[in-house]
């Protein structure tokens, strides 16, 4: 009797760590959200309970709802697994579903993921820190407009010296712009924005911080501001044989 | 002919990603750091090369004699993992090792991993955002002295809102208090150190800034700074017999 609080990673079934694979084959019902891709839900037994719980732009079951299934299926299955895209506590409000159910008394365990924030950049050739370039990395969502968002010191942001990775950034990204800029970040800086990353339908598009937003952007996208951004540290494969003639 | 640059996690071998326990058990040489858990070494086949280039405080090999070395196998093993605890791009110094391979001509590829950011304050119960205290995270590393550290702006970091994740800070625990306390933080703010994360050894501590620093830090710690790190959201498991009677 225990609901999991998985983590799908960003796309790929090989980022699954192995323990969310084991619960994904073992589970008597996955509760998923919209983010989690085919391929990782195939591996899920025909015989398992199946509840999409898509959160959209707009869509799919509310958070109340959603406590209330994992409540129920938790006090009637050995094991629930509640699958989330990423990480469940980046921006995935695990916290509202672990205390709904300790409220409930049913046992819970979270297993993190990989975040498409670290995996995205990866996938792109970008790297999230280096020695010369950044210091360390911050990761935030738009969910709230930044024009009224409290939460978070906009111009401390904008003059902070990290990477900056935006997830779920795509319907915002021009009013992110704007207040990044206001802020004192220069318009020139790179911008990398990664959609679908890790998937085959992975798309990439290099740009400056003053031309985010002035074109559309496929969902689910990872932004990523700062010099890094403009770094694609994949390797291009010389054959062996050529590599030795060519000069260096 | 390939190096793989892959993340080991956290420490709980259940944590690796499906793709890097594949790598370990098909590959020619594994070439890793001090913070990989035994248990996932124990994951190589025997007959594979082990090299050790352990990187702890003032020990372990320099970078350009691990570039050397993964230039070398990478030229004549199909497949050699360059292992790095948590993600190779968050401190990894991944960047440095991919572009030293690219000149070289060796193709390579980065296998993303649970990074210890993520993982330690979920091996807690803290989680790292949630809609109503932390609107995002940053993750910074304390290779560099706060006091002058041009790369960051530690102003800025005080005074931003989100929750702040420090790793490989133990020595540097008492410089970061002062240089965050100095930038406008409340000395009242909640702070968890969380030691030797998801491993069987995992120890917590909770403090509040003020006190951080102020004990010895085992190592290697994740330091989560902010509201989040007072909470435990872990369950307390209620048999159900008595969770019937339990007035709520």
């Amino acid at each position: 009797m225990t609901v999991y609080l998985v983590g799908a990673g960003p796309g790929d079934p090989g980022l699954l760590t192995v323990r969310a694979a084991q619960l994904l084959r073992d589970c008597d019902v996955v509760v998923h959200d919209r983010l989690v891709s085919r391929q990782i839900l195939a591996m899920v037994p025909l015989w398992a309970e199946h509840i999409d719980v898509g959160k959209g732009p707009g869509t799919g079951v509310k958070q109340d709802t959603i406590n209330e299934i994992l409540i129920d299926r938790g006090s009637r299955y050995d094991c629930v697994v509640r699958l989330k895209g990423g990480d469940p506590h980046v921006f995935g409000r695990a916290a509202e579903e672990l205390i709904a159910l300790r409220d409930a008394g049913i046992a819970t365990e979270v297993i993190p993921g990989v975040s498409s924030a670290i995996a995205a950049p990866a996938a792109a050739g970008i790297p999230l820190t280096t020695r010369l370039a950044s210091s360390g990395f911050t990761v935030i969502t738009a969910h709230q407009d930044p024009a009224n968002d409290r939460t978070l010191d906009w111009n401390a942001l904008a003059t902070l010296g990290t990477t900056l990775v935006i997830l779920m950034g795509a319907a915002r990204a021009d009013a992110i712009r704007d207040r990044l800029i206001a802020g004192g970040m220069p318009a020139s800086t790179p911008v990398a924005i990664i959609a679908n990353a890790t998937q085959p339908t992975q798309t990439e598009t290099r740009a400056t911080l003053a031309e985010l937003g002035t074109q559309p952007i496929e969902s689910p996208a990872t932004i990523v501001v700062g010099d890094v951004a403009a770094l694609d540290l994949r390797s291009i494969v010389v054959p062996i044989t050529t590599h030795e003639v060519v000069p260096r």
